[in-house]
């Protein structure tokens, strides 16, 4: 039993989502001025720009999975700097994650792949973005408090 | 395909055993007289308190996994101030981990239990254990920056 595999991708998937939720909270809680230009640790970047970089690593992710190939990731480090912008690209790739991803063969998250970042567990591609995801917006919340913001719920999803 | 399972226990345990390096490496980080001190996000608490926080909610899971059921969460807010306790205990959970997990049957991860927060799927309360650590982990990398320290490399575990 304990060589066996544990995780349907539908579960990986909610958990996943319920990420993207909240994830999509935090940026709605910074005020408009603040979300690309607040940067209080310096050379931490604004809130903004880290979304766009975990935005562009699960989009070289969902490239790999659905067919496209694991070559170099191309993202502009600022593809806007408008928080309406940020919000409707990142529903746009959750509603692809849902869309997509269920089609994706469980056993391939078992296979190794050559990413950018060297040879990887496709499964520790997949999670890695999402705890990119979980990491940065921990970063954002304590912008949020620096701000005098009280910050959406951690474990509401 | 699609719906079959897709982890190695052993691949999330190894996931699992690079998130705590990193954060023991971040907590190593802290100057000593910072780790249970420095909050300069009010109400969030200082680093080694959240460090505790996860120590107590991994132990929860542990116990629930290998056998002593899902019952109240106990644990101390801070039962040690000092930073050589906190790293003790760390490592010594660390070993627990690395030593037990694996004796976990693959298939329980796809159990619902009652938890105290909650029925939730085993793999969700133990996912959710190693999010709440990367957040938080997020969160002490910030007051690092603050600090004027430069945090430990995130991609390296």
């Amino acid at each position: 039993m304990t060589d066996s595999h544990l995780l349907r991708p539908s579960d990986l998937l909610e958990h996943w989502l319920g990420h993207r939720r909240l994830t999509r909270r935090v940026i709605e809680a910074f005020p408009d001025e603040q979300l690309f230009t607040f940067a209080p640790a310096p050379p931490m970047r604004p809130f903004g720009e880290m979304v766009w970089e975990v935005h562009g690593q699960t989009a070289y992710n969902l490239n790999g999975l659905l067919g496209g190939g694991w070559g170099e990731p191309v993202w502009e480090r600022v593809p806007s700097a408008d928080k309406t912008d940020l919000l409707a690209e990142w529903e746009a790739q959750t509603a692809q994650l849902e869309r997509e991803l269920p089609a994706f063969p469980a056993a391939r998250y078992g296979e190794i792949k050559r990413l950018a970042w060297g040879d990887m567990l496709v499964f520790t591609a997949v999670i890695g973005a999402v705890d990119n995801e979980i990491h940065h917006r921990g970063q954002g919340i304590v912008y949020l408090r620096l701000l005098g913001i009280t910050p959406p719920e951690f474990w509401e999803r």
